[in-house]
């Protein structure tokens, strides 16, 4: 572990927006972008944080992310609001998109905003979280380029489509917090795997015949995962069935063609105050996730946890202890300043000169 | 199969309104409880059909359904409303909720409703393909009693909670039809293994102390099942998340409390033209709902299919040629009959005198 780097957050931050703006990032669409980034690293979500710069320049070198795009807000009808990202940095749209949903369920009870023309937006889970943090029940859905095989096929046809969502707490640090493919794992799993040399289980690949991949180097490359419940038999039908469902409200409802290089995004936003008092809405989840924790564990060391748990503790530490980044990763950020002229600024020595 | 009765739904729906109005319903209720329960016998879903009415006379015996009561819309706000049910049998109050949502939704783009006070409302698909048939997404959700035992715990904690999730094809008869438990299956699967006396797979069941149970009897009694994706290793804590996700969409928002008898549901319906043309998203969807029925199948026999398909299929085959009931189902209306002094139809013999 010596050779992994733990950089501070601020320092995270200050390597991403020297990035964005030298790609010609306006300084406020650098400056969210870099703060989901670095929150979803925080969180101990590795692959949706920093890890993706070197895919997103990828994605503005092959001109499939204009980094100088702005969103606008498109057909705009009371709760509900189609954005446009024109293929800016998905985050920026996606940002836009939630914090209208945010500010429409506090008028109306309820706001639904969808994007479309996007791109990689990070990890669902941090738009829920948004809308928990302003005391609101958020979702957050995306598309994503085709890996899932449904059931009875041989080949992928659907993204890891994720379903994040969120509910506020009394402690507005710790919301209830679901962020999750709809693929049994999630490719990174693979991928890990098969750094470490290790076999996968049956129930999250498969070969290009359709039948279970446990090698973990030959699923790497033959890019087929599995839909959440593995085989019919326990439930892969509806992994697929929720991939679907999160297509059709990301990419069929906002006219985003995968197909095409477009991401579409989803967000809703629920205001517990339209249906009772936000107090009893705080109080009965209390209790709900109370008798959760209380459940008699299978091994007392292991207690029931409920979903978000591990990312809220894991952000406490690395807040505290800094965001561990390993040489490769350093390395392909590093390459990412020399291609686009930007300083590097992750190395501490850099730092105390 | 020669004891298997073959009813026509007409007698069926008019067994079951013979039966509740004699509970004292009013008619419209009972014609649309009825309605609601004899589609979904014909679209092959016999566990949430007429096989619940049993049931639903034990739940009006104790005094947990109130076969008189009426729901009423609550806190109504725009786009979003409550309503009490008043513990009515539950399609009558989600079909309010249901209806509402999708008004709201034709007038504001979006539309949600959800149920406080509530029983079994039946099958969860009825209500989202209801949204689907008027053009609309349709989800709906409802909890129920423990039997999804949480990740690392040992007893069941939450129902098996099931999402629905419709949207509107070109073909009205066959839209998208996603209806799931959030557990790896049914408890129904379960009773079925027994009844057959076979084993059950690995990942639907536990024992009492948290380890897979295989033993079908074993599992009927032990009513531990485990959430989709079954083992934390293959995804068994987002089958959990969900399940959670649906308890508080159902109970925490709208103060409906399980462990007090009490369900909850929750109607969320969208309008596509909110965002673009109608016209759009259903050609975008039957360009999607295409490619995945083009995708190469394992087997040139078994094709990929879009959730809903066995469903459709089943009603058409129903409608023509009447639903099985199974002799046990079939005298547990008749005691349902006895008990309650409502007229008995569904003997054919009795038909022809």
């Amino acid at each position: 572990m010596e050779n992994v780097l733990t950089v501070p957050a601020e320092r995270l931050h200050r390597q991403l927006t020297t990035v964005f703006t030298t790609w010609g990032m306006d300084p406020g669409h650098a400056d969210t972008a870099a703060t989901i980034m670095v929150d979803t690293d925080l969180s101990g979500v590795d692959s949706h944080g920093v890890g993706m710069l070197p895919f997103y320049q990828i994605a503005v070198r092959e001109g499939r992310l204009d980094p100088r795009a702005s969103p606008t807000i498109g057909n705009d009808r009371g709760p509900a609001a189609l954005i446009d990202a024109h293929h800016c940095i998905g985050h920026v749209a996606a940002h836009l998109a939630n914090t209208t949903a945010i500010a429409k369920a506090k008028e109306h009870g309820i706001g639904v905003t969808a994007v479309t023309n996007s791109t990689h937006y990070g990890a669902a889970g941090w738009y829920a979280r948004q809308a928990a943090e302003h005391g609101l029940i958020g979702i957050s859905l995306t598309n994503s380029p085709p890996l899932l095989v449904p059931v009875r096929g041989k080949d992928p046809a659907l993204g890891t489509n994720p379903i994040a969502f969120s509910a506020p707490t009394r402690d507005k640090a710790r919301p209830v917090l679901l962020d999750m493919a709809t693929t049994a794992v999630a490719y990174g799993k693979v991928s890990i795997a098969r750094r470490a040399g290790k076999p996968i289980p049956e129930g999250w690949a498969l070969t290009p015949e359709g039948t279970p991949e446990t090698d973990s180097a030959a699923a790497a490359i033959a890019r087929r995962l599995s839909p959440l419940g593995g085989t019919r038999k326990l439930g892969g039908h509806k992994g697929y069935g929720l991939a679907l469902m999160v297509e059709i409200l990301c990419a069929t409802l906002t006219g985003a063609r995968m197909a095409e290089n477009e991401t579409g995004h989803f967000f809703l936003a629920i205001d517990p105050a339209a249906f009772r008092t936000a107090e009893a809405f705080e109080e009965d989840l209390e209790e709900l996730t109370a008798r959760m924790r209380g459940i008699a564990p299978i091994d007392p060391a292991q207690p029931v946890l409920i979903p978000g748990d591990p990312e809220h503790d894991e952000t406490v530490r690395r807040r505290e202890g800094g965001i561990p980044m390993v040489p490769t990763l350093v390395e392909e950020v590093r390459g990412v300043c020399l291609e686009s002229g930007a300083e590097f600024i992750l190395d501490l020595k850099r730092d105390m000169r």
